[in-house]
């Protein structure tokens, strides 16, 4: 079966990516992008029809109520997408941060120049539903929300479902990023009311980046005409287009395309959103639980951990250096990510892209080494570290 | 010498696209995208440094006096990029449009609600100088004219030297779209003068789609600051970050950039801009007589066709339709490109890309062979496309 073979073994003896992405992908996916295809004729007109069908369907969309419309760029260009084609001009936006994601999105308002307003829990702690309930009663200017569905800053994976359940109480419209997400936590639009979320490729379901997609309410989608600040990102305009002539409005990163449709099909096989989570789940926690044996510290407990990538702390040991961990973790064919914690340091490791728990027994293993090769006897965090997590528990 | 080679034989049989790009890109430009790379990594950061030098190198920038943006996504969204950032809000753009990319332009300007005025030039006529100088003169609010290089709605290479004159010379600023030209046509800074231009990854280089870039003078980068009406086409915040951390600020399209970087080392193993637009010139004359002698006719007589796509009328016969000729020449190998002439009906046929002219010989074949097959006699095109040419000649 295809997707229990060939996770430990990169092309050209490559590094893992144990990043949130770019990640690393199956060599099946990157030989699709070994043709080139013109983006007007039929044959990537199907192409692109099979990608948004595909998409669509790891919504749970039974009743045609949504549609996917894919943007070219990163991610991010497709939340400014949504923000921008979504919340009408003089709509006002309540931003609900808890990391970088969560701050650009209101960075992005700032540029789109409409009304926001932030609820910023810091690091990593989690918007709670009962507090965007009581900021949603408190200003009736709001008429959306945006969350963050797992924050990569730190890893934590968002309470979207009861924030969604107090947005909808009190009237209001959800919309999603759930960018390093979909595709392996569930988003399913008869379990968790949303009006639009965004993704794109290099995520969970394991494609090369390049473009991004919108997944929205077709009322909304109709409703976004002539809202945009930008022709680039006007998501009405990308849809209306796809509707009528089956092409993207402008070129399309062809190949990267071609790559996400074998990855779809991957997907598909290894049992959908359901079987990819259950990997991811047990990446993190051969890795979590192989990497507290060697005495590092997650910043988040159990209940917030995602199976998208893990938070830890450095350790207070005098001979710890990030870089150099990072440079010995390359050497033995692992690419780490460096933290975002403005407190404590700290560093990231992935669970996403195509690995499987032995590959991360071999990270564990590696960290040891390199541990070792620090002359790093302990690898406890320091106090502080352990004062900042303790805010979270309480 | 890897140039020479591997012309006539694109990887699995797939068609040569005889398109303005996507295009025909070689198997090496292909294989590059084989493995994943880190965003944030080193190695990463060092094929964007080269990257960004090669393209400044390709502008004769030898007083260092410009600087080279990528940007995520199609080359409009570049274009977009280029007006929002070097535009100030007070600011008011002469449109330069002669087909569809000139008209894309003053559409951005209505996004971005930005005055603008437009000199419409229809189909394909080009603006002159004079007339430029004229609407100059005529509105002292003017400060920055976008005129496109080649306009690949028709294919005509339009006079950007003396549009550049007239524009400094009346002491306002020139932003150029040379999507479809860079790489080919030079727009040597020394010879040229202008403000900022843009192109993308997918043209005259010959790489594949999923980024463009803005090459821009430096002090233009440097004004451009807080202008922006998007977070993601931002042209100076990008700039500022690829300058202090050698990163791009959002998720780049790894896979694409490694084989943009094998597509501009083979650009300089040909011999840089001038071996490729006399390659691309070569492939145009070959393909341009061979059509002449089935009785095709260009819409553009030879002053001002370019060596980057053609224009040709569809022949007046009534066995002739567009859509079986295309089917035809795709079943030969040859993806052709439909007509954008508003007047009479035509089609186009791409010069660039990995082709040269014997591939171009083939396409003349499979042209002659189609037409057999439709029972078609005689190519000429209607009376109706004659008189349309000739307002050109007047």
């Amino acid at each position: 079966m295809a997707t229990t073979e060939g996770f430990d073994s990169p092309a050209l003896g490559e590094p893992y990516l144990l990043t949130p992405g770019p990640l690393t992908t199956s060599f099946a996916v990157k030989q699709a992008m070994l043709r080139d295809w013109g983006s007007w004729d039929g044959d990537f007109r199907a192409m692109t029809a099979d990608l948004r069908r595909r998409l669509l369907a790891l919504t749970g969309d039974a009743k045609a109520e949504f549609d996917c419309v894919p943007i070219q760029g990163s991610g991010t260009f497709c939340v400014e997408a949504m923000l921008g084609s979504f919340v009408p001009r003089d709509g006002k936006v309540l931003v609900l941060a808890n990391g970088a994601y969560g701050l650009r999105a209101a960075q992005i308002m700032q540029y789109l120049g409409r009304a926001h307003t932030l609820i910023d829990k810091g690091d990593y702690l989690p918007p709670r539903g009962e507090e965007v309930a009581a900021a949603l009663d408190a200003d009736p200017a709001i008429t959306h929300v945006i969350a963050i569905h797992c924050e990569t800053s730190s890893g934590i994976l968002n309470p979207v479902a009861e924030i969604s359940r107090a947005v909808y109480a009190s009237g209001r419209k959800l919309l999603v990023d759930s960018m390093s997400a979909f595709g392996a936590i569930p988003l399913d639009v008869n379990e968790i009311r949303y009006e639009a979320m965004v993704s794109s490729a290099n995520k969970c379901i394991e494609g090369v980046p390049g473009f991004g997609f919108v997944i929205a309410r077709k009322s909304e989608l109709e409703a976004a005409k002539g809202r945009s600040h930008s022709l680039s990102l006007d998501v009405h305009a990308q849809w209306a287009t796809m509707e009528k002539t089956g092409q993207w409005r402008f070129t399309p990163p062809t190949h990267v395309v071609a790559a996400f449709l074998e990855a779809l099909r991957a997907h598909e096989a290894e049992g959908g959103v359901a079987a990819r989570g259950a990997r991811y789940l047990k990446n993190r926690d051969v890795m979590v639980a192989g990497m507290r044996q060697l005495g590092f510290e997650t910043l988040l407990s159990e209940r917030w951990l995602s199976p998208i990538i893990v938070t830890f702390f450095c350790p207070a040991h005098a001979n710890f250096s990030f870089q150099r961990f990072y440079e010995l973790m390359k050497d033995k064919g692992f690419v780490i990510y460096p933290g975002k914690l403005t407190v404590v340091e700290s560093f990231r490791i992935g669970c996403i892209g195509r690995m499987n728990e032995d590959v991360m027994r071999r990270v564990v293993e590696a960290a040891r080494q390199s541990l070792s090769q620090m002359d790093v006897s302990d690898a406890a965090p320091p106090r502080a570290a352990l004062d900042e997590r303790a805010k979270l528990a309480a």
